[in-house]
């Protein structure tokens, strides 16, 4: 029984070793039949690699035939030479598949600035295509991974007006060991029959809620990409009714995945939520959460198991967002430290209990509004700077 | 012969331990006679600290008598209270300098969230104006840090068209070992003749050449402060034509004690210098200058002695600046590493030594503009974790 992304009616996959890794798997491909409708939401960064360049076109494409994934390179910085031997490879599988080139879409990792080699993808689709199925899943979750320490798999059904539909997913996060690696991939696969902008306004909306609340480091790669394709094998079409159920069911499967990310984040200790309460515009609520999220100083201090409020404190402030410092309150795991921008009498050593625990919810409220943000995050640890200084 | 704050006529400094610190030195004043025309930066951090709200109030007086420090306690995160007790010490010592509190400013460094012991503070007072002297420079430098490892001095004399005017100044960085420093204080000193606007404007442009290039780990602290009093000692007055010549001298003592701030910033390593070229305005220049020098994977890759260029890329593309990656030239050190978004020859033996110097200067040109803008950083080591890890 499948648990990612061959869940779905009509998926198939497959992975093996192509060489661009010394052993482990390298290069997968999911199918689609019938063809899928598709959407995609791809990193921000300008000097994006050459299969996002390559994907952002093709999406536009009515319906998607299959999708090609390697790891071990990220055929990142390379030019106009990246993006032919990207397209090499997409027609070749194309003709493969009796489709055209814009109905396949392409997604790499790895590290950065290294020529592709597409002989040694082109030479393997044979073996690949020859083994697709619908019970490939595990080895498809694992060949997409760069040193990740986990494969991440999420799965849920939903009952619509027409009957069942299943969504699956696979993700990618930041790696280890390999000094280049931070990228995040994605790919989800439906079975539902929905419009190509409806589907896209859906997962634009679930990866808001998800992929782009988390942060590791601040870092945002060169080849990030978030693909969904939805085939419409279930036989069940979405109706106006069924949209708030759909993306509820697509948000919780691309929050499963995002968590998953930050639990295998580089040398994270610890899982931590940071949510930022009372806000006056979720956008505000986003800024402090994430400015929060994204201390080194307070990264440091949660992996130290350190109740150190002033550092929550001096984060909320620098964010941007203009409040009133004597009404900011700050929980730990529920437990009120900071009343009113004063230290609270809470109890040192019910605090140094609660930042023991490998989960660690940081609440601040500012108290002048309604709306909330949460960004999920990890602490700084000493082997954070291990894996990202080793240079192999 | 003084070589800090009382380089320039007219101003006397006196420093002790009042017992905020166990034994260190924890209390300094600088008084001027005649009383100077003030001007002053703060912290853009909305938990700004009391002396900081104190000392925004007063530096609109035409006229400041002294300025009083304390280090071992921020004051920050502690209310009502809080402004009562920097004003309680800034009344006292009015008192004891015949003028009025509004005359005096204040700052304090230290930990966040500590009621501040102002009667410690007050009962020093007296033995301070006692010891008032133009040979206490270093003690003054001193007893402003909090575990910065040196204390950092800096002084210029120039000619303008009246004779010669001289300035000081000393300043903190980032400290080690207590967790909740992460102040940046200057306070700078001349005693040419000068119009409280233009200083205000010459204060302004210096900092933003100089304390606002620089970023440790990009968390802005509660109580940054850099203040310049103008006593007019020198009986040379400003003229137009002395404008630019002045403005220089002091961008020149700005920016060397903003370089001694990155030097012993927490950890560090290595100085490094991120200079972005061939921008459209000087505004994307420092995006993309400041997301390369606060971008950790670079930070790491630095202290690795790692020339990973594929992370500046990445780093410069995230940086929210739109550019064409193909135009994108990368330099460390001088040696061309990246030209037109890719692998440039560069031997890299060469670019290994150069990245085991202590000095490193990362140069970006985008090839779109005139524009440039640098940013000074350090490396995130081992060190960093150790520092902010570690709770007493």
């Amino acid at each position: 029984m499948s648990t990612g992304i061959t869940y779905p009616k009509g998926f198939k996959t497959s992975a093996l070793n192509c060489g661009l890794k010394q052993s482990k798997l390298d290069l997968m491909i999911v199918t689609s039949d019938p063809p899928a409708t598709p959407a995609g939401v791809f990193t921000k960064n300008v000097c994006c690699a050459a299969p996002v360049i390559l994907s952002k076109n093709h999406i536009n494409s009515e319906k998607i035939k299959a999708i090609l994934v390697n790891s071990g390179n990220a055929n990142a910085a390379t030019g106009d030479e990246g993006y032919a031997n990207a397209m090499k490879c997409v027609e070749e599988l194309a003709t493969r598949l009796n489709c055209i080139p814009t109905e396949i879409l392409m997604s790499s990792t790895g590290i950065i600035g290294v020529p592709l080699q597409s002989d040694k993808i082109i030479n393997s689709l044979d073996v690949l295509i020859k083994n697709l199925s619908e019970n490939n899943d595990e080895n498809a979750a694992q060949a997409i991974l760069t040193t990740d320490t986990f494969a991440k798999k999420a799965v849920c059904e939903i009952e619509l007006s027409g009957g069942k539909i299943k969504i699956g997913g696979i993700a990618k996060g930041s790696g280890m060991i390999m000094p280049d690696m931070a990228t995040m991939l994605a790919f989800i696969t439906t079975d539902v029959e929905i419009d190509k902008h409806i589907l896209k306004v859906a997962l634009k909306k679930a990866v808001d809620k998800s992929f782009n609340r988390i942060t590791i480091d601040s870092d945002t790669s060169t080849n990030d990409s978030v693909i969904i394709l939805a085939n419409g094998a279930s036989n069940v079409a979405l109706t106006e009714d069924d949209k708030i159920t759909f993306n509820e069911a697509l948000e919780s499967v691309c929050i499963d995945l995002a968590k998953m990310i930050v639990r295998d984040g580089e040398g994270a200790t610890k899982f931590v939520a940071v949510i930022a309460e009372g806000c006056k515009t979720e956008n505000d609520a986003d800024k402090i959460a994430r400015s929060i999220a994204n201390s080194p100083l307070v990264k440091t201090a949660l992996y130290g198991c350190n109740p150190n409020w002033g550092r929550v404190v001096a984060a909320a402030g620098k964010s941007g967002v203009s409040f009133d410092q004597n009404k900011l309150d700050v929980y730990f795991n529920g437990v009120l430290t900071v009343k009113n921008g004063l230290k609270a009498n809470a109890d040192p050593k019910i605090l140094k209990k609660e930042f023991e625990k490998q989960g660690i919810e940081i609440t601040v409220n500012i108290n002048s509004g309604n709306s909330q943000a949460t960004i999920w995050t990890c602490d700084l640890s000493h082997k954070y700077v291990d894996i990202n200084v080793n240079y192999s």
